[in-house]
């Protein structure tokens, strides 16, 4: 997508062949830089400390980074160095284990001699299979915004958490991209973009994607949804998941769950949009076996912001009070009208993923 | 309650016998600091701009305010303007009204030499009946705390949302009364405390008042009361409200919605706490009639904390990207497990309030 009239992926190799460049996104919305990743460590920091983030981005990234460490260490220590290094990085989200996977399928039977080119080569198609299947997804949801613009007859309000748009993936984005496609053939459409507290990624990188784009949008605080639904303020939900379970639930930033229960009181479709690589089709039950991440208590209790100084953290709370931090909540497939991937839409339940993706269902 | 050892109420009255000092919760809790009002049109900016915030505080402030006014114009037309611009300051809560209304009632009849003198003891005696009203909330909150505390047999977690504790009050508290009496009385117990965003009241006025009292706490985001139910770890949710319907309906700050229906979802108490004034006897249905307060969107972009060099400001959308600020929503009836009343606790129906109040209801 486009920023400042110059289109970006949200990773992509430089012209040197080997070295990787991603968008810092703890910057946004204030400075919008790029950042080299040069080695392993730096693409597992890269991901353990968001300078990118959703699902399908880290996955790539971990490709990327396992790229990397081949390139110092091809050997099989290297591999299975650099994949313990990047499998820990994040652990919600299942595209980080699922990209890893596919790598080691790519090299392992190799030479080390062989391995590296290999990696890039996978690396690559991951990326762009990334793109495509984003853009497919795109196409499906596009279908259901179309639809829901004819029957409304004005302007079709939707609501989405958190950031699934092209910032968190390749390009296109998940839950984002029927937006795009929808805005840019002319569907009226306006997002309510939640807040997303406490990384903010709603208010940061969600409102950024789509002013850049030009999309109408309003932030609101996460707390707003439920109300905004009760008064007929929203048409549809859509967001993004960062784990599928093979019964669909659904793992996506805390306070999804919250909003998929306003939807269900108000009769508001609630829509999850998802590549199928975001499936765990060893799961069963969300809120069992779906790990969910704790990230340090400042997260909540500090607040990145810009002066006309400068960048800068300040503390919201009083000194002494404790914090917790929360990072993903599991909605229960029950709450959701229907996932949306790049196949197409099913029911978000172990028939309708089954019969979808018959090839890949246990 | 204390702070810094020294017994405050959140408004008094000074030596003087006149002027009338606040906490400016604006500044909280990075400074503490007291403010002194010595006119109608000081008080009104305390309400208006939420020096002074919290239904029963806002009438305890309007009422001095109107006092305020009194000592400078006591005529008809003087009182007449005085309800007026304080009737303006704050939109949801009725508590102002009510205080109003008894404000003109006490000094309406009298000649305007008598009015200034009835109307600081009308005030002062507000005062003490909202000290006592809040002791009696917290009476008939800590039965529920012992039982639940009995019951569980380990430390019992609430979770309360946004600001009804001493501080939105004159001393004690609504929602917040049962948990610093059951705290004293030795009960263990532990508040999750939702950061309440736009204006951060949760983790700002709460964490606050808690943490000077010495009650256990952690500031979570608001998006993570639903995780935490889901998980067992509220035991029961606590909250005030501004404006109760006679049939039960509560308005409280924005999110409590979303809160009381993960509380459903997941089968956890989820009680309101108020005082009768806050009961509008003439309303029927909350979500059609309770007019909801639309602030300034600044409150969501913006958020202000201390750095080391002071506190500041920062803004934390994309230059350019509308916000929107809705201050309340309207949980309905349905969803309330009981109402806490200063006369003790009863379903939230107009049934259950009828017989509650016989005296008041219509």
């Amino acid at each position: 997508m486009r920023v400042h009239g110059v289109h970006y992926r949200a990773i992509w190799l430089d012209e040197d062949g080997w070295s990787v460049w991603i968008i810092d996104q703890t910057l946004l919305p204030h400075r919008f830089e790029t950042l080299r990743l040069t080695s392993l460590d730096e693409a597992a920091r890269a991901i353990s400390q968001m300078q990118v983030r959703g699902a399908p981005l880290i996955g790539a990234t971990a490709a990327y980074g396992l790229c990397l460490g081949l390139r110092m260490e091809p050997s099989q220590a290297g591999l299975e160095r650099a994949v313990a290094v990047l499998a820990k990085t994040r652990p919600t989200a299942v595209n980080l284990g699922w990209a890893l996977e596919e790598m080691v399928r790519a090299v392992a039977p190799l030479t080390p001699e062989e391995r590296v080119a290999a990696a890039y080569r996978r690396a690559a198609a991951l990326c762009d299979e990334d793109v495509e299947t984003c853009r497919r997804i795109g196409l499906h949801g596009l279908a259901i915004l179309r639809e829901r613009a004819a029957s409304v007859g004005r302007r079709v309000n939707l609501l989405t958490h958190c950031n699934a748009g092209w910032l968190a993936t390749v390009d296109w984005g998940t839950a984002l991209a029927p937006v795009y496609m929808a805005h840019d053939e002319g569907v009226e459409l306006h997002v309510w973009v939640d807040e997303t507290r406490p990384r903010n990624q709603g208010a940061a990188l969600t409102a950024f994607e789509l002013g850049a784009h030009g999309v109408p949008h309003t932030i609101v605080v996460d707390n707003a949804g439920g109300h905004l639904m009760q008064r007929g303020l929203v048409d549809l939900c859509l967001v993004g998941t960062d784990r599928t379970t093979a019964t669909g639930d659904v793992a996506n930033k805390i306070g999804t769950y919250l909003k998929a229960l306003a939807a269900r009181d108000n009769g508001v479709p609630f829509y999850v949009a998802l590549p199928h690589s975001s499936i765990d089709w060893k799961l069963r039950d969300g809120l069992r076996e779906i790990p969910i991440e704790e990230r340090s208590g400042e997260e909540v209790t500090r607040v990145t912001g810009r002066t006309t100084g400068g960048v800068v953290t300040v503390d919201i709370a009083p000194p002494g009070s404790a914090a917790a931090n929360y990072a993903f909540d599991v909605t229960p497939a029950r709450l959701v009208t229907a996932l949306i991937t790049d196949r197409g839409l099913c029911a978000a339940s172990a028939n309708g993923l089954r019969a979808l993706f018959p090839d890949l269902a246990p």
